[in-house]
Parts: structure tokens; sequence; C-alpha cells
């Protein structure tokens, strides 16, 4: 606590109230101007660098109050952090920037954990929910007509399949708790941890000073846009192996192939577009470091966008794993089994919806 | 056996050798023109009927060889005197013609009983093959970069869901099998039945002599295409309040809402789109009649086209249920209700693309 307040006063000094986002999907990053566009590339990135260590550091001062806000925030400049290094790694000190980004994985994966658990469990318990709604919203009058007189008493009687539902949502309710706090104790630890506070001390540094070499003394406008250019390339050529065709045709019933197949086909299938999820963010992070050119081939809204849908394509992928775990429990009922099977079934559908949407996007 | 002798004998006298087709959702049926484009619209429904009713009696000639493609034949034709007499109520006498229909709409469903259950049995045995198939067939070079070596000896181990898939499929083949084998016995014991013969005496009749209404004495040019047009209205009428917007934007998720719903709501949601596959079949007859004009508000193609995607709606929506149905046995292993339930919604997503496409083509 101690070292946590002291890493809070040396961000008093030195950005008294600069605005974060914290959100890591929104396609803007709040960007100080470094007010040197004739400056050297090595003064651009540490530029970056700074401002996301700052925030860093006001989202540690920011743990006693807002738990949640302050963890979104140390995630998003963990990851902004570590994704400028990999991409710009030319011009920082390797010695230096491949320990730091290293720990800034694990950081972000550990403090990813406990929301990626609370997400998950909204996402299914709200699908168990409009899979066993009674009625689509829209239409009355035509389900009425439909209907006929004296059916709305026996739609609105508890069907048997709603019983499955119900207990298919305790059983994940309970796993994905268990999870979630799990996830919590081990954040905890972490914050607690000598790691966490070495790391804590090097972005404190970071702060001040970077470690830079010899090529980050090139002029911005020269140095810059050739290394975005290769984040972008990399993102382009990712993107490019994609099935999208094939996924551009609505109802091609690929993903829910994965439903019932061998454990790794669901795995097999998703990973290149996890990939692209991956590189994509990358991507835009490269963008976000004044003078880098910024433009990727794709206009930004689009970029946001797609980024977005990916994101989206990985959850529903993830909750689906849940469902197919949580139906391996044992002694389950078959009315439970049954609704997991729909359930595991409607997100492998969401997945697919996801890549469509995406190639809609990419070849747009 | 005598009377189904004497049957075909009279076929045999009348028009030897007429090709028929037998199948139901083709878009032309085989129509022997009546030579009497200047006839009365009576003679030309009778014409057509003559048509239909030989059809029906070299049917009835051919079940001792071939008794699917005999049976496909009776149905077909039943189906389109049925119809006619429905579209074209206003020219036949309805004390013979409304019994006649009932007992035609009798004979049709008898005999699509079977043929339905190995259609279904198809289907679902189809779709869970391909649910747990290990590995999408194409793209094999992007599935092995994903993978990794050593990926493909862990996807070729049989996967435990895969266990709950064959149950399944053993599952669903008893019971369907278990159905079909009832339907056959129901169409040999309706076929030899006092009201079959009763049915086939008439049909013979409308061979050679149609009980006709004054109206029928009007020109063809006058009297059949106002009635062939009430047919394509009330179908264009149908299908304007189907939810056809939201059904043309791929991935709402809105047919698989029922999967988990009460019993009831697959049942309302699917009733609007059974109604306008009946109203299309019923249209398509009508304009079969020579001299009624034949034009409907979409071109025959793209009917045809449309017809095929509302029989594959139907089919996906009763193999959905017989999947709900099959998931509420006692006793079954919790493996087996869970690939039931993905079954079940990989079918309700079908009915999904099913709506899909039909909106397409229907508004294009």
């Amino acid at each position: 606590m101690a070292r946590q307040q002291q890493h809070s006063d040396l961000l008093a000094q030195e950005i008294p109230g600069q605005p974060g986002d914290g959100s890591d999907t929104g396609s803007t990053a709040v960007i100080v101007s470094t007010g040197a566009e004739h400056a050297s590339a090595g003064e651009a990135l540490a530029g970056y660098l700074r401002t996301q260590a700052t925030a860093f550091l006001r989202g540690l001062g920011m743990r006693g109050e807002a738990e949640a806000e302050a963890d979104a925030l140390l995630r998003a400049s963990a990851r902004r952090i570590a994704g400028a290094l990999h991409t710009y790694a030319d011009l920082a000190d390797p010695a230096w920037a491949e320990p730091m980004r290293a720990e800034l994985s694990w950081l972000a994966a550990t403090l990813g954990r406990e929301p990626q658990y609370v997400g998950r469990l909204t996402r299914l318990l709200d699908a168990l929910r409009r899979l066993s709604a009674a009625m689509p919203a829209e239409d009355p009058a035509a389900v009425q007509a439909a209907a006929g007189p004296g059916a709305g008493r026996a739609t609105a009687a508890p069907a048997p399949l709603a019983v499955g539902a119900a207990r298919a949502a305790a059983l994940l309710e309970r796993q994905l708790t268990l999870a979630r706090t799990r996830a919590h104790s081990a954040t905890l630890q972490a914050m607690g941890s000598a790691r966490f506070h070495a790391l804590a001390d090097s972005i404190a540094v970071l702060a001040s000073e970077v470690p830079l070499t010899p090529a980050a003394a090139g002029p911005v406008a020269e140095v810059l846009p050739p290394l975005a250019a290769q984040a972008h390339t990399r993102l382009a050529e990712a993107a490019g192996t994609l099935p999208l065709r094939r996924a551009g045709h609505p109802y091609n019933a690929e993903a829910v192939q994965a439903a019932l197949g061998a454990e790794l086909t669901a795995d097999l299938q998703d990973a290149p577009w996890h990939q692209v999820r991956i590189l994509l963010r990358l991507s835009r992070y490269a963008a976000e470091v004044p003078g880098s050119g910024g433009r990727v081939a794709v206009p930004a809204p689009r970029l946001s966008e797609a980024a977005a849908v990916l994101q989206r394509h990985h959850e529903a992928a993830e909750s689906a794993s849940a469902v197919a775990a949580a139906a391996r429990t044992p002694r389950i009922a078959p009315a439970t089994a049954y609704a997991l099977g729909v359930l595991h079934a409607d997100q492998r559908h969401e997945v697919e919806a996801a890549r469509f949407a995406f190639s809609r996007l990419w070849q747009a």
C-alpha cells in the first residue's frame, strides 16, 4: 500500500488530471500531444509511452475507490505499452524492452480474467433468457392471429424445456462465479506481489525516461511510418488468409460444425480469427503513436467496428467452450445437458455471425 | 387387387403412356394440352382434372413394381386435383367436389407420412454427421497451420462429444424407423380400405366426366384468370404479413428462440410460414390449368425456388420438433441429450436460414 501511494504521488506531480478512457475496444485512445511534431522518432515514442505510463499510475492510484475501472485502465495502458514496444521494437533497448513486455503481458492477462468471467456469465445468461423467451418481442398481432383463442394460456404455462434452461443457468452461474472469485483472488495476490511492484517501478521510471537505441534518433516522419506500416501489413496478410468468402455467405453453418466435433475442431477453426484480432489491436495501437502516419489500410471507424466484431467472435467462442465444459459436469440431468447443447450451438452461431460481419466489413 | 387391376385397365384404354413427373416441388407439371383453347372454362378445368386423374390411375397400376414412385405420383395428382377443385370451386358441383377434396386430402396426408419420416431421418443423420465432423472440408492448409505439428493425431482421436452424437443418431434412427414402419402399415391398410376404393372409383369417373356448374359454361379467358388471380392474391397477402424485413437480416437468431421456449413458441412462429407454403402450392397448381392466365406476380422459376425454400423451412421445423421429442425420452444419457440440444438448435438455424432465403427471393 505504501508503494502504491508512492506511485500515485509521482503521478500527481507529473500530470495533474489527464483524462483516460480505460476502454480497450474504443477506436481512439486519448493521446496527449507531445507538442514536438519535428522531434526524433525516439522522442515521439517516449512521449506516447509516458502518456500510457501516466495512465497506468493513475489507475494504480484509483484502485482503492473503483477497482474495476482502475483495473481496466491498468490493463489498457499495459497493453498499449507492450504493443508500442512490440511494433517499434527497433527504437527501444531490447534488454530493457523485452522483459518489460513479458511482464506487461502477464499483468494484462491476470487483470483480464475476472472481467472475462463476468462478461461470459452475463452473455450466457442473456442467451439462455433469449432462447427460452416464450415469444418474440415483435409482431404480437401476427403471433396472436397464428395462436387463435386460448393459446395465450398455454404459452404462459412453464415449458418442460424451460426447466432445463433454468438448471443450465444455475450450473453456469455456479461454475463461472467460482472462476470469477478465483480470478479475483489471483488478481489481489498479483497486485500485492514483488513481481508487480517491480513492474510498477519500471513503469514509473518509464514516465520520466525511456531507454532508446541509436535508431530512435532519426526523424519521426522517416522512422515511425515504415514500422507502423509493417504492423498494418501483418494484419492485412493475416486477414487475407481467413476464409472470408465462405464466411461472407450467411448461414454457412461452418462454425457450428465444431459444436459436436473433436475438442480441437473449434480451436483450429477459431485460431486464425483470434490471431487477426490481436494483430488488429497491435495495428490500432501502432497508429496511436503521434507521427506514425496513423493511416491504416482501412478507415479508423471501420477498424474499430472490426475490432468490436472480432471481440464478439472471441467472447462467443470462449463462451461456447465454457458451455461445453459445463456439459461435462458429472451427474447433470438430461434436460440440463439438452439446454447446454442448445446454448452451445447458439454461441457457435454467434461465432459464425461475427465472422460474417467481419467478412462484410473487411471486404467492403 | 382385382379392383386395382380394373382401374389400370381403364387407364390403358384411355391414355396410353402419358408421362408424369411424380414430383411435387418441380416448377412444371406435365400438362396434356386439351387442344381446346377456345373451349369453355369447364372444359379447360375438366381437361386438367382428367390429366391428373389419369396420372393417379397410372400410379395405382405402378404400385406393384415401384411403390415409392407410385405413391409419389398418387400423392402429387391427389394434391393437384384437390387444389384445382379448391381454386376453381365455382365451376364444379360442390356436393360432389367438397367430399372429394376431403378424401383427397386424407389420402395425400396418409401417403405423405412414410416419405416424410424417411426424409427427416436422412436430414437429421446428415446434420449430426456434419456437426461432429472433425474438420471442415476446405482450407486444409489453414487448419494445419493453425494446428501446428502433432495436432493431426489429437484430432483423429474420438472426442467425448462424438459419443453423444453417435447415441443421439441411434436414438433418432430407432424412433424414426419405428414411425416409418407404422406409417408404412397405415398406408398399406389405407390402400386396401373401402374408403380408398371409393375414392379411386370417383377418380376413375373423373377421368371421363366432371360434374360442372352453370358458371363453367363461360369462356376460358373470362372465367379462369380471375379465379387463378384470387389464389395468387391470397398468396401475396399471406406473404406480405410475414416478418420478411427481420428475416432478411442474416443471423437475427429469431427462429432459435423457439428452441428452449414454451412448446408452442415454435408452432406460433412457424405457422404463418407454413401457411404461405400451402398457398404457394395452391397458386402454382392454379396456374397449371390451361387458360388460367398462368401469370403469377412472381416469375415461375423464382416461385419454384421459393417453394423449395419453404419446403426446407417445413422439413427443418418438423425435424427440430422430432429432436425435441427424442430429447424427452426417459433415461437418456446427458451426452445424448447434449447432442440432441445442439442438433435442435442447428435445425432451428436451418429454419432461420430458409426464412432468410425466402425473404431475399420474395423481396427481390
